[in-house]
């Protein structure tokens, strides 16, 4: 028997909570390929990442099949193209996982954070994990409530963001340019995959709420 | 009496042509205001992204009005739903203008770029508003034969995003970490603007040619 539009719809919900693990978990092994030097780590989240390019594709056009068959109006409508724009946002976040393991990957066998940083890169793999994990379960679940929780990672990992550019500014900053220039890219990934979480957090609570996106404010929610 | 279904396909095309316009000339003014320390023009261009992002909204609530009362199918959802994709991606070029900005404003009044590397960026700047004209002559025209160039002056910039790595980590690099830092990430933020600008043309080369998204190759159009 052929999935009914509800179940079609359910599946995509499924496919986009996928899609937050693999990229959850995309983002740790990098985390983990970075601190410890693991080349074969990194090179296995580059590879992975053509499998979330294609799941993210396969959403998509799910979603366009399912607005072009059943011509859903208002809510229905609103939930599946949210659902495209959410797997847009995850699949750059599988993106920026991939960027950090090419960082570990082009300095091997070096390691490409200075020592005293791992600590905060290990933190800021941890927020990561925390803020897409969560971003998984406002997805499952569509309660919002979640999002100020969200809304309290990104800001934690915008402040490591800039104690990071303080601490390379610094005129007790002991390493090169090319550290300097490797911990501020890699820290804007791990910046940049957070406010993506948000901005998938942010499509579920217009779904929810019907409210515009722009007007959306996760501290509120 | 009120505009037809086709005029409002057309008004959401002019929509995103104008969008082009606008966050090219916020991108040619970011570039001169980081060139010439100018204060004035970067804070000009911060305050006018709100307008950017607006636009956008409306774009994107437009094309849902669509869908929801006219419930296209085939190449005409395709138009629409690639229509809002590609007003996310305009938005964000005008975000990475806005970053550009953000960096002029930040150093003022010492200029954000070492002058030996003035040219690099002017020429950055140059290819930028080169690539975006180009867009929304694509979006305007649907002649995807544009497309080619498009990937070529994308190529380009990558060069010259590449060749500045090279010159803040070669040995003769007189200046310090911040110069380096500052230098990185405005040539990201011009690389990625034309990564998006990219990415809205080959939205348009699968709306002409009906192609999956991820199978577009530019070069080849």
């Amino acid at each position: 028997m052929p999935a009914t539009y509800q179940e079609q719809l359910e599946e995509v919900n499924d496919d986009l909570v996928q899609m937050t693990r693999l990229v959850g978990s995309a983002m740790n092994r990098a985390t983990q390929s970075l601190l410890d030097a693991d080349l074969s780590l990194a090179e296995a989240v580059i590879d992975f990442d053509s499998r979330i390019d294609a799941l993210a594709n396969a959403v998509e056009e799910r979603c366009f099949d399912l607005v072009a068959l059943y011509q859903p109006v208002a809510r229905d409508l609103r939930i599946i193209l949210g659902a495209m724009r959410i797997a847009g946002s995850l699949e750059r976040m599988g993106d920026l996982a991939e960027h950090v393991a090419k960082q570990a990957r082009l300095r091997f066998p070096k390691a490409s954070v200075p020592t005293e940083l791992r600590g905060t890169f290990a933190e800021m793999g941890g927020l990561a994990e925390a803020i897409v994990s969560k971003t998984g379960s406002v997805i499952a679940t569509q309660d919002v409530s979640l999002c100020a929780d969200i809304a309290r990672h990104d800001e934690e990992m915008d402040r490591l963001h800039r104690e990071l550019f303080t601490i390379v500014l610094s005129p007790s900053w002991k390493y090169g340019v090319e550290e300097a220039i490797d911990t501020t890219l890699l820290s804007r990934y791990y910046e940049r995959y957070a406010d993506h979480a948000v901005s998938v957090s942010k499509r579920v609570v217009t779904i929810v709420t019907g409210e515009p996106y722009v007007a959306v404010n996760l501290d509120r929610t």
